[in-house]
């Protein structure tokens, strides 16, 4: 059988794809990455660095213009800056909403997107990286597990029982995924996770807090910030 | 509350957005349309025709690129011929497996990307013309109950509550619908179902016999086919 994964370069996807390799071997391996029209292009160029790694078939799907009419901070149009805070003071702002930095939806927009190019290829599982701490609080929804189990459902009876969506680490948080990634010796220092582009994570937006702090958890320093 | 549309142009989805203009006032009521590289793009034309007969903003979304490695016959690059017997006939061919013109997970993707842009533009409501008949047997599985009931879940959840997908005529047939539509005054001859292009329905493909059938089963006569 076959297998795509939804490939973003940040730490988690790119556990992701080591997991799905492991099992299915490189060359039934389909890693499937999204341009949504972020302000910088660092994550992609990780997703190529990291499929090449693994000698993967590369899909790059282009889908900016569906998010046009958004001001989610992460958006190159946008006139929103990405906030340097914890999640939780985000969230403390946003009144329990999801935060600036949640782009309408592009979980769902991307796991269906990698569904129908699983399902062009010709696979049978389609992986996906998400874990438990990933919702942070409902800053995401789109991360959240009952949003996962209504996606894994549409996208199983909605393809005929053909396409299964895999989330090997929906019950694990982001020290478990550094844990296994580990294991499985993903080369960590080419992957990025940080909002912002540059040659160094910034260290101080949601997403590099949680980073550090899953590589502290294993007495371990995150490459990137060596 | 704004409510969003995904509008195909065929009889079903123009029928759902008459049904949201009632509710919510054209003013209200944005239409999303999406090209995936279908052999003609006369539906297109028939959605830009509805929408603005029902003075509607549309956005139109152009997702080829997705279903670039699909062979599904509806596709300009298949090499397949769309089928021109019921989809009984089909169905008994693929053993009960998708049939030809299913396009992978088309209906996720399209109710994902339209989540995304009511999201983005305030909607509260996602509005699709799905119903009871949709699904024809097994033949297009992102028709069936059990695919709508992953989406809303995943819709309504993926969104942190923001965003509920509503589909009226999820319980009704397609004779149904057109009792609504007649109802509601739907420009029929506006609309297109056929999978081929050219000046009149070929009155033969799958698509075109449910039609036909459904005005019949209302004393009426397609205007399409007058």
């Amino acid at each position: 059988m076959k297998a795509a994964v939804l490939l973003s370069g940040g730490l988690d996807s790119s556990t992701c794809l080591a997991q799905a390799v492991f099992e299915y071997g490189n060359e039934n391996v389909i890693a499937v990455s999204v341009f949504y029209g972020q302000k910088h292009i660092k994550e992609m160029d990780c997703s190529k660095k990291i499929a090449d790694y693994y000698n993967v078939k590369h899909i790059c799907l282009n889908l900016t213009d569906i998010f046009k009419s958004s001001n989610c901070s992460l958006l190159s149009h946008s006139t929103e800056d990405i906030p340097k805070e914890t999640y939780e003071k985000q969230l403390e702002k946003t009144e329990g909403k999801p935060v600036s930095t949640y782009v309408p939806f592009r979980n769902g927009l991307f796991l269906s997107s990698a569904a129908a190019v699983a399902l062009s290829e010709g696979c049978g599982a389609l992986y996906y990286g998400a874990h438990r701490d990933d919702a942070a609080g409902n800053a995401y929804p789109d991360c959240s597990e009952a949003f996962f189990a209504g996606m894994a459902k549409a996208i199983y009876e909605g393809s005929g029982g053909l396409l299964t969506l895999k989330a090997p680490f929906i019950d694990k948080n982001k020290a478990d995924v550094v844990r296994v990634g580990t294991e499985l010796k993903v080369p960590y220092e080419l992957t990025w996770s940080c909002y912002e582009g540059g040659d160094k994570p910034c260290g101080v937006c949601g997403t590099c807090r949680d980073r550090i702090e899953a590589f502290r958890q294993n007495g371990l320093t995150d490459p990137l910030m060596k």
